[in-house]
């Protein structure tokens, strides 16, 4: 059995002191073998033009990075989180796995959303899947919206991922309809770190654009049924034991295998 | 607006004079322009060998697909029914969409479920999409656990389809967490015309099979919430309106077009 964690809490708008702060006390004395946190988690979310995010991005030697290699070496663990991630003058919202050996591997967050578009590049990473070190688990990233594209997370399923992690800045509450399909599907577990809390930024024709996140953070079974799920508005760690093996036989009954049954000769996907 | 309606209701396994003449009564004096029955609904569903099927299988002169082609041009509508279909030695798990100007055309269930793998052979039709001569709908087909796979609805929408009709014989409930997001994911209408009742079969063995299909039948807004829904045990016919119009702006906000706003280059659905 794998212990999964997933933090929920609410990141301060560029201030990646005092959320690297809180993450630290959030995780502290956490033990678990994979730890999920949400999207943007260092920054926060509400970027409005390129220039802003590229003030508060950092690459891979940045000290968002720095930190949670560290965390993933002290504590042994696959850690997942969401960084606004700087490359040369671009930008991306993309999350890490650090891993307990020290290194790192960057997802780029491939479908963008709302002004989302504005500021960040369309990621191309690609999808991919991580093998834990230390226990038999196969880790493939998506971020947030990437929930909505069916496509993301049947690519990583169809690589081998047993676990989606899913570093996540929810507002819609739609996600609740498309995340468990998602699991059920692909037949994986899926962990949807969500962030809680509201961001008020003021627009240049003076208005503000407010936007509260709403929270919810689950971990769904691979039949898309919640194993733990926190409330919308207060920051939670929770944590539960998954069986990675499970997910890799895709029957779902004697006659049927939810992979192998796949008809791509039929599909029209262009 | 277009009317459509979903018939549910509990066919007896190889009668197909008594379900011809319950299907009659269920839609005498429906004014809908689309009619969705659900899949094998004039022979029952519980076959075990594909002799069994092969004997109650129709090809398109076939006496079910001749009284829906009747039914389709007396009431002006299209009428959409699983039936089983003969093709010379072959025998498939359809749906018919008979049109009012008299013509008929058939999909073959893509992805058959548990024992349908010993009785049909594996559709062949692919996916397409019909205009609705009267109406200004374009409706295509998909048949129950087809819905588990969403490379169908996504080639359907992907094809433009408005509404994706959807005969069923549900035993799981499974279903309830990816239908929505099938008709969520596409941005369409989705209509699901279950059967409910039981079948008993004797096995070889001497065991029963006895399969009880949940009902429950339901049309999707193309946000996945339901519009209208059927009890789980009870025969129904459930009329809603919905606006096909709609479905053609993929835009879910200013920014984000769910269909141009996929990665294919990205994803990896070999």
């Amino acid at each position: 059995m794998v212990k999964l964690s997933i933090v929920q809490f609410t990141p301060l708008w560029a201030n990646k002191t005092q959320n690297l702060e809180r993450i630290a006390s959030l995780i502290r004395g956490l033990e678990s073998d994979i730890i999920v946190l949400p999207e943007l988690c260092t920054t926060g979310y509400s970027f409005l033009k390129k220039t802003e995010a590229l003030d508060e991005a950092e690459d891979t030697s940045g000290k968002s990075i720095a930190f949670f290699r560290e965390a993933a070496v002290a504590k042994k663990a696959m850690i997942i989180a969401g960084f606004a991630e700087r490359d040369r003058e671009n930008v991306y919202n993309s999350a890490v796995a650090a891993l307990p050996d020290g290194s790192v591997k960057i997802y780029r967050k491939t479908h963008l959303f709302f002004k989302e578009t504005l500021c960040f590049e369309p990621g191309n990473s690609g999808f991919y899947v991580i093998e834990h070190p230390l226990v038999d688990c196969k880790v493939g990233m998506m971020v947030c919206n990437d929930w909505r594209y069916p496509e993301a997370a049947r690519s990583l399923a169809l690589l081998g991922a047993d676990l989606i992690a899913c570093p996540s800045n929810l507002v819609s509450t739609l996600w609740g309809v498309g995340m468990p399909a998602r699991a059920l599907e692909n037949k994986v577990y899926l962990a949807v770190a969500n962030r809680c809390g509201t961001e008020i930024r003021m627009l240049e024709d003076g208005a503000d654009q407010k936007l509260t996140f709403n929270g919810g953070s689950v971990v769904y079974d691979f039949n898309g049924s919640p194993l733990v799920k926190a409330a919308s508005d207060e920051d939670a760690v929770l944590t539960s034991l998954i069986d990675p093996v499970l997910t890799r036989d895709k029957h779902f009954n004697a006659y049927n295998d939810l992979i192998k049954d796949r008809r791509p000769d039929q599909y029209y996907l262009g």
